[in-house]
């Protein structure tokens, strides 16, 4: 696996990583630009592409995942990009600042593609964002994304629904072509954000255990099904409290956590990784976009009797608002009472209240304490009776 | 007891408040400027000041609190005022509209004084707040309140620390002179932000059974001790969770909800109360000021043992800095390894930082899960370890 350390430092003037000779003076011999060719789990012993032999007695797979590249003529032209690691952003920057970028067309308006969107907007740059789902960010309700989509018309972005990416070719007027099931788009530069692939070969290689989601599966140590061999971060499961199983979830934010856990069991400091309730937020322009939990669907699916409301509240008190507008939609489950899932939108506030929620959700709260919460309240942060609460109890009387 | 409905609706242009007759229309019969001189309590009647005589079955006190007026020579004259209710606010109103100001002394630096600092300094009044105590929103640890001072100075407001106001007289340039310990402050407005006095004159008329706190207590359907009557709001009692006791904590967001609790027991829907955890935020010009739970003085005098540990992080993911501070303080018992409380204080994010602690008090985290907790994640929002995480990883730390 490749380990990019070092050899970056100076192309971004923001980032402060350390180089190996840094490294070994405190203790640590880090490899760069290194691949692990294969595993002798029997021997303890890491056969790395430089033709040498590493032997471990712990090892830790952080093997992450790669941004998915979509499978079709002319995905790998120069000019089409993807986004996950530092180094796919240190290339995009690289082709923008050498290339120049007229217009661009994004492949997939999910989060990464909201969050370029706006990156690319704020450089001047002409964008349109693809899907072939017929809504932005999918897993917030149609209510939600349709604000999304406002935001994206407001800030000259066109969101093109339903239509397939069918090929990329070298255009005239722009340098790339890009062929859709709605006929074609010029662009100087294609961004995909569809997804991303789990990078689990290694771990595959070596036999150990997958879980349902075919990410590698760990315990609440981080430990994987072989004895001394630990994983975490995007190529490993997490629990989800919420659900009660464990799901795949490749979040930067779970995978530090994660390799916290590791390595204090590594040092001797045994700890459990508790789980997430499925935390995320997004910024797209002036929107904040947050959600937590179950949607509805992923609630039936686990065997919940879901049932949701959503209401449009403010994101301060009443006599201070100027238009603000803050949507909550919270999810419930009928059989016990407790909240399952929450999301929200609007131009401040909504991360606020998913991060309440999240905490609501960690500790199981049902959604009749939800409508009860002793919330900081003054008016320039919301209502007496805040969004939360209004949601709360008008989903208590459908529960 | 006096009731400010309908009078008080051509003077408020951003108030809707429905007159009597409107009222009377939804079968609510609503007596204004009227008040309740005593009550039997054996006969169930309240004899008002207009000379009649109502029967009641159910009675409901909600007699608030009012606005302490300090006990000082020329506390009454003319443009010494003090804030609490719609009343007094519309009283100020016209004063400074009628009379004009130049110069405000505030009397008191609790959070109402910080508010109108923000407020007075926005109408262009030149403005000095006063303290018996070296700091203000004494509740806040002292690194906090040193960077309200700040923003204050900031604000070309003048805080003056451990002065004593003495007497209030007729100026000379300035309408009024204010003596005070520290010397002589020239206003035309004197504000006294002092603290609250309960209501319970009534309550103590009837005979119902106060808390320790002196305020009307209550159970948690809002009953007090005498069948029949309830008391909501700023003149009763309310549940700590945290504490574990019955404490006085007049805010208005509380009040709504024990309003609802009463309400809804009254009409055959059984409710309790569950409580609070202290939860309260203000703005003061560009810094949000909040804090949920117990002080550290305060955990030590209900039996804990407070370990506390203060942190300054960002709002923001560090690469998009741009030189905001969060201060995180957090409060956890040595004992229990719970948390018991937590202050915060910045440009952005100390509402929604403490608006999750208060979650986590309400459902009892201890300062470990809190370490660890998933909230959602993004680098407009907060670092992948958000300031709670670094704060309660820090606290547990000291555990």
């Amino acid at each position: 696996m490749p380990y990019y350390i070092g050899d970056v430092i100076k192309e971004s003037k923001r980032l402060v990583i350390r180089t190996p000779e840094e490294f070994k003076k405190t203790g640590i011999d880090v490899k760069i630009k290194t691949q692990v060719d294969g595993v002798d789990i029997q021997k303890g012993s890491l056969y790395l592409s430089d033709g040498t032999t590493l032997p471990y007695d712990l090892l830790v797979m952080a093997t992450g995942a790669d941004a998915l590249r979509l499978d079709i003529p002319g995905a790998d032209m120069d000019g089409v990009h993807v986004i996950r690691n530092l180094m796919d952003t240190l290339k995009l920057k690289a082709y923008l600042n050498e290339q120049g970028c007229r217009k661009a067309v994004l492949i997939g308006a999910g989060y990464i593609g909201m969050e370029m969107c706006e990156a690319l907007r704020n450089l001047g740059i002409e964008v349109k964002v693809m899907d072939i789902l017929p809504r932005p960010a999918i897993r917030w309700d149609a209510e939600f994304t349709k604000m999304i989509v406002e935001e994206l018309v407001k800030n000259q972005v066109e969101f093109i629904p339903e239509t397939k990416p069918l090929a990329i070719e070298k255009g005239k007027d722009y340098r790339l072509k890009l062929l859709t099931s709605g006929g074609d788009l010029n662009a100087d530069l294609v961004l995909m954000g569809v997804g991303t692939k789990r990078s689990t070969a290694l771990a595959e290689s070596m036999g150990l255990a997958m879980g349902e989601s075919g990410a590698i599966k760990v315990d609440f140590r981080q430990k994987t099904s072989r004895e001394g061999v630990y994983a975490v971060g995007d190529c490993c499961e997490v629990f989800h409290k919420v659900a009660g199983k464990w799901v795949y979830f490749p979040l930067g934010d779970i995978a530090n956590k994660q390799g916290r856990v590791a390595g204090q069991n590594i040092g001797g400091y045994p700890a459990e990784f508790p789980g997430i309730v499925g935390a995320q937020a997004f910024k797209v322009f002036n929107l904040e976009v947050a959600a937590t939990g179950l949607t509805e669907e992923e609630a039936a699916k686990f065997g919940f009797q879901p049932v949701s409301v959503l209401i449009w509240g403010l994101p301060v008190g009443r006599p201070m608002a100027k238009g603000e507008k803050l949507g909550v939609k919270l999810v419930g489950d009928k059989t016990t009472g407790k909240l399952l899932g929450g999301q929200c939108i609007g131009e401040k506030g909504a991360v606020q209240r998913i991060s309440s929620l999240s905490v609501a959700l960690w500790a199981g709260l049902s959604v009749d304490e939800i409508g009860y919460l002793d919330l900081p309240y003054a008016p320039p942060f919301g209502g007496a009776w805040d969004a939360i609460h209004i949601a709360a109890q008008s989903l208590r009387g459908k529960m």
